[in-house]
């Protein structure tokens, strides 16, 4: 029997449970979930009792973390990333093997090579984002090598976002599927990427002003604002040479302009602390943002359109309408950031509703040269989710965790030490898995460029 | 005999030193100056062996500290900010006062009922700002109190500039006389203030284009914008009530308009970790910042203009012109954030030549109601550096501290505790002296207002 150790169980660990627990009378399987409040899985455990369990786990209880890791084969953490150097540790220490979705940190970086010493594989970056971004641009990059191709130019985004039945009651077109505070303080620094082959900075008050158009076949437009390093993707990919290389964060045509318009106005600062009462009125709050009225009585919204520049009846002020950031609901929280009343006021606006779906959208965009002829290749994925439960981010998170850690059991992946999911050995098998198995799979197109 | 011991001696501590040797054969005192380069002292100190001292001091020897300060009976503190609470809990614990020009922080704050048992004044804020900003503007807020009037509006400004023979080879009419690292973060965060009972914030990308002009009789036309926090103010001058309360910067007119296209350009952002080579250009760097060009081999600067939306000629991008953003000179700092190369670049073009004069204006606004009659008051300083060493700045932050400690020491000051000089018993005497002795004088115009 094989022991799988699951730290965390939060809402996005729904599907990666769901396949832990499929696959696992089969393959001889016994898995504990560690959660800081077991009991709401009770329901999803009970008719798999003779081999699963919950139990409780406190994340800063290291003694028992240490315990817990003792018992395993293959650790699976959920948690959230600043805990994972403590798991890794702990798994090096005890021969075990660890699969997450975060991103390899310095700290986790440094135990590569005791981790090989200890024939331990700490699989990072095996979720949607990081993780399918990987494994699907590199599946196109190593073809392109393959058949002689030089990849010129390398665009990739990604969007958690609502599935099109959902988001027509919402002029956003957006609610939120993953943490709101990370959405509210997007891309705060500066970006970085490469264009041509010179370097390009977008600073924060400028980045949701210039963004990029793409479609996503039988899905229609989108738009994508560049993420804040897209240079350190070169190394990863053996695109160190490579002219142009960006990645973007993919929302509906609009958002980014209304998403401006909340940056121009100051509402997405988290370094003030406003000292405002809990019962300041959002309009209070945004006409503290503007200048001193010049003609008296003008309504609020009209003055914010005429200081941002807008058309009061734009798609910008609509939207800024629609969250009631000119009405008299209270902020709700007092002594807080702009940010974080800007939160507040979206979750409570941008909720999921029971019955909406979510959707995932990545797409890679590549040019190459192939025997002196230009290239271009799109690779595409949408990603609907089934319920509230079993939404696209869940599946796209756990299912290729789930799909890495039966392959670490069967001793299908070997390789040692740190790993990163940019290896065909890697990830052929589990976007393999997804495409036959779940119908997770990227839709290719791949056409020479005809001189126009 | 009375012994004073000064902890840091760098450039602004100029006139300090010569106040407290000036009286320290009439008045007792012998001096030690404590200071990590002792040696720049040796001529300052020459002629005054019988009553001063230059001694090595490391700011981190804890143990050093605690003897000097047992060995004397004043300090005064010259430090950064950031040791004083290290300061303080010596002098508290060997019973000695202490005098500096920081801010009160947090953890002098909880000093306040100790020193008080121990006897011991901790003199905060008595410098120039804060420090005169205190004294001058709670004078006036006195008077106006003691005539039955009630302030219902103050603004105060204060700036660090150069003198009008000093300010016209440089079209930004500013040089670095102080802090060149603090000059270029200005400003980060949201201001704060009141205006007519409403509260403003500014945030920072708006903040250097949302600026007042004011004049100082004899000097011609000043802009200012907001400071960080006005609004903290209105407790310790006991104007809790106050409808309109602003605290600013002041630099010549235009001075913010070129700064607010440095703050668009995203110059000034101190988060982001370029990974530039030293030898990168600024061209290049400027071009980074700008999207891809439309239309090819158009001039750097002109894409500038564009992208800024200012007239190629305008006053903003002469200024950033003569800064030499688009030339050829490198950055001349590897692996840099855009503010620490543009503070690099800043000490280069505003460095204070030998024959330069420095000039510290400030000036506080009142309105004030009368027996129902509106009233308008200003108080203002303009102090012109002597020369290199003594300079506007190094009189105006010394010349406070130094005649606080005599005072300390003739057992003028009676008030025990953190004290700032807020209080008629702590500020009349300096405001006196310096006036009277240093031509250091405020000017007050007062008038009711005539309704037009």
């Amino acid at each position: 029997m094989s022991r799988i150790l699951l730290l965390g169980a939060g809402r996005s660990a729904s599907s990666l449970i769901q396949y832990l627990l499929r696959h696992a009378p089969a393959e001889g399987w016994f898995l504990t979930v560690a959660d800081v409040q077991p009991a709401h899985l009770a329901p999803v455990l009970a008719a798999h009792s003779d081999y699963a369990r919950a139990v409780p786990f406190d994340v800063h209880d290291e003694a028992r973390l240490e315990e817990l890791v003792a018992q395993a084969d293959v650790v699976v953490s959920m948690l959230p990333a600043l805990f994972h150097a403590t798991v890794a540790r702990a798994c090096v220490r005890h021969g075990r093997h660890l699969a997450t979705a975060s991103y390899v940190s310095e700290e986790i970086r440094t135990l590569d090579a005791e981790a090989q010493a200890a024939g331990v594989t700490l699989l990072m970056e095996s979720g949607l984002d990081p993780g399918l971004d990987h494994m699907s641009a590199m599946r196109v990059i190593a073809d392109i090598r393959r058949r002689g191709g030089r990849v010129t130019s390398f665009k990739s985004y990604c969007g958690g976002l609502l599935a099109p039945d959902s988001e027509q009651d919402n002029p956003w077109r957006y609610k939120f599927t993953w943490n709101p505070r990370n959405v509210v303080l997007a891309g705060q620094g500066t970006a970085k990427f490469l264009e041509n082959g010179c370097l390009r900075f977008i600073p924060y008050q400028q980045l949701f002003a210039r963004t990029e158009t793409l479609v996503v076949p039988g899905f229609g437009e989108f738009e994508g604002y560049a993420n804040r390093d897209s240079l350190s993707y070169r190394a990863p990919y053996g695109l160190e040479e490579i002219p142009t290389i960006l990645r973007g964060t993919l929302r509906r045509p609009g958002y980014c302009a209304g998403w401006h318009a909340l940056v121009r106005l100051g509402l997405t600062d988290d370094a003030v602390q406003l000292n405002n009462p809990i019962g300041l009125p959002w309009a209070e709050l945004v006409e503290a943002y503007l200048p001193q009225p010049t003609t008296p009585g003008q309504p609020l919204a009209r003055r914010v359109a005429e200081h941002l520049h807008l058309a009061p009846d734009s798609p910008e002020m609509q939207r800024l309408s629609w969250l009631g950031l000119f009405g008299e609901t209270p902020v709700g929280l007092a002594n807080a950031t702009p940010a974080q009343l800007l939160e507040r006021r979206l979750t409570e606006k941008w909720v999921l509703q029971p019955h909406d779906h979510d959707m995932i959208v990545m797409q890679h965009q590549f040019e190459y040269e192939l025997a002196g002829q230009p290239h271009a290749a799109t690779s595409s994925l949408v990603v609907l989710g089934d319920d509230a439960v079993h939404t696209a981010m869940a599946k796209t998170v756990g299912l290729p965790l789930g799909i890495s850690v039966r392959r670490l059991l069967r001793g299908e992946l070997t390789r040692r030490g740190v790993v990163i999911p940019t290896l065909p050995e890697v990830y052929e098998p589990v976007l393999d898995e997804l495409a036959a198995d779940y119908g997770i799979a990227f839709v290719e197109e791949d056409a020479p460029v005809v001189a126009g």
